[in-house]
């Protein structure tokens, strides 16, 4: 039995279900060996969480024409999203002992666990997608989330940010910081989603900037919430970035709620070129921009 | 500067070389942001190794009839090989202090750098197999190397290895254990650098064979030299395994070895179809059953 899925706007709700039927069908069966890693992926992955990776990249192929072959890239961006989280919250990065609403990965299973299950959730990402199509476009996604992983995503944003904990930083870097550790990932969600639709350049340029934008309000306001929710609602412990530079340590918590708007404004403008097509896109970034927990 | 690499018998050497060359073009600079991670990867991948499966990929493809493009998967199998060294040896897995003669990637550089390094690498790997070819082959280079990273290959293998410890296990459990975190790499080196080169089904397939049980026989000995050797020779802490059961607790010293040299005999019929132009691989596997570090 999974846990039930956290509440979007009502139309939402049916690229939610999707996702959960392309999760499923993604993961390994935790009767598999190995299955305290594969118990230890799903616990992750299944737990509560909005999806708006998965939803972006199913939204962003529908509105270049088809999402009938987005299913791999939303699996593949949650796998990868859920992988960083148990990476993040280890004792010898972030040590926070409550995600998604429940303990944490490694103290549910154990550090060495919850290591394997992040190897083998990205490394699982990869598999999907080229195994999901057809050689050129496997291809082309498996770089593209290559990257969206490596120095110039993830990897480089945590590394950025254990860097900044205790340290006085620039707003500029703080910025920089958010766009590899969230603002990456959903382009590569948007642009993927949109590459299996058979997008064009000009299509995917104009997804990109509207992801990058809607992924730096999104990061925003979990600062935001931080600070403001309980965690019954946050699903982790708040308060958590006291010690760290945030968006509402430069902004206050009024300003930083304004910048979130500016930017999925930001955002919705890079869709005009998609017209009245891309009005669940703008619904989206409202729901982000406007979200309180 | 990088240390010296470990010497191979004579005709290896020219391999080594182009491996240090190619490793040298994968890893991104230390001066290139986020350089503590990066730092972390080239120490660990530069560090003095025989580079095993490295070569294996060249000479391999060079048996299929051209070497020239194998390099993107020696490069490949050696930096996910490191990135599985780094993960093994962190406190929550095996908790080694020392690897290739210098102090483990987490004892030089902490956890969390030496985790994000290992992430890093990992990535890495896929970046370059879809970037150095073209969609097809990147596409099912891909494939091959996440199949060997993933429950059926290093993670499912270190999984194995964890519930081990400690207990008493069959045969059978330690030869799966061995198969999945060697010889599954060993086996995706062989054919990946192999598809480099064009090979048949059928090529495929004897260096698959011929691979698994030389990757089988090289922990085989690693086992023995844990008991034998001194880590000025290992480039590790001996006698770590006392605790595990090994080839050796099973078959003793003068067995193991035996048992060793008999799978290198069966790596060598299954190179049959190649005749005399597989003079090198057979020539590794001799190497590999006599190796003393």
């Amino acid at each position: 039995m999974s846990p039930s899925p956290v509440a979007l706007p009502g139309f939402l709700a049916p690229y939610q279900r999707r996702v959960a039927e392309v999760l499923e069908r993604a993961l390994p069966p935790d009767t598999a060996e190995p299955s305290a890693v594969h118990r230890a992926m799903r616990y992750t992955v299944l737990a509560p969480s909005k999806r708006v990776r998965a939803v972006l990249a199913f939204l962003s192929a529908e509105v270049c024409g088809r999402d009938d072959r987005a299913g791999s890239v939303a699996a593949a961006v949650e796998l990868i999203h859920a992988s960083s989280l148990i990476l993040d919250d280890l004792p010898s990065m972030d040590d926070a002992p409550l995600r998604r609403g429940q303990p944490a990965c490694h103290v549910a299973f154990g550090e060495a666990t919850a290591l394997l299950a992040a190897f083998g959730l990205l490394t699982l990402a990869f598999e999907i997608v080229t195994r999901d199509h057809d050689p050129a476009l496997g291809s082309a996604l498996t770089t593209l989330l290559a990257r969206a992983v490596g120095r110039d995503g993830l990897v480089g944003g945590q590394a950025d940010d254990l860097l900044a904990t205790d340290r006085a930083i620039t707003f500029e870097r703080l910025e920089r910081i958010h766009r590899l550790k969230t603002g990456v990932l959903f382009s590569a969600a948007a642009t993927g989603g949109a590459m299996t639709a058979g997008a064009s350049a000009s299509q995917l340029a104009a997804l990109s900037a509207y992801a990058k934008n809607l992924g730096l309000a999104f990061q925003i306001i979990d600062d935001l919430l931080d600070v403001e929710g309980d965690p019954a609602q946050t699903g982790k412990q708040v308060r958590t970035d006291l010690k760290k530079t945030t968006f509402v340590s430069f902004s206050g918590v009024e300003g930083a709620r304004q910048l979130a708007g500016e930017l999925c404004d930001t955002a919705d403008r890079a869709l005009q070129p998609f017209g009245a097509r891309a009005a669940r896109l703008r619904e989206l970034s409202r729901f982000v921009a406007a979200r309180r927990a």
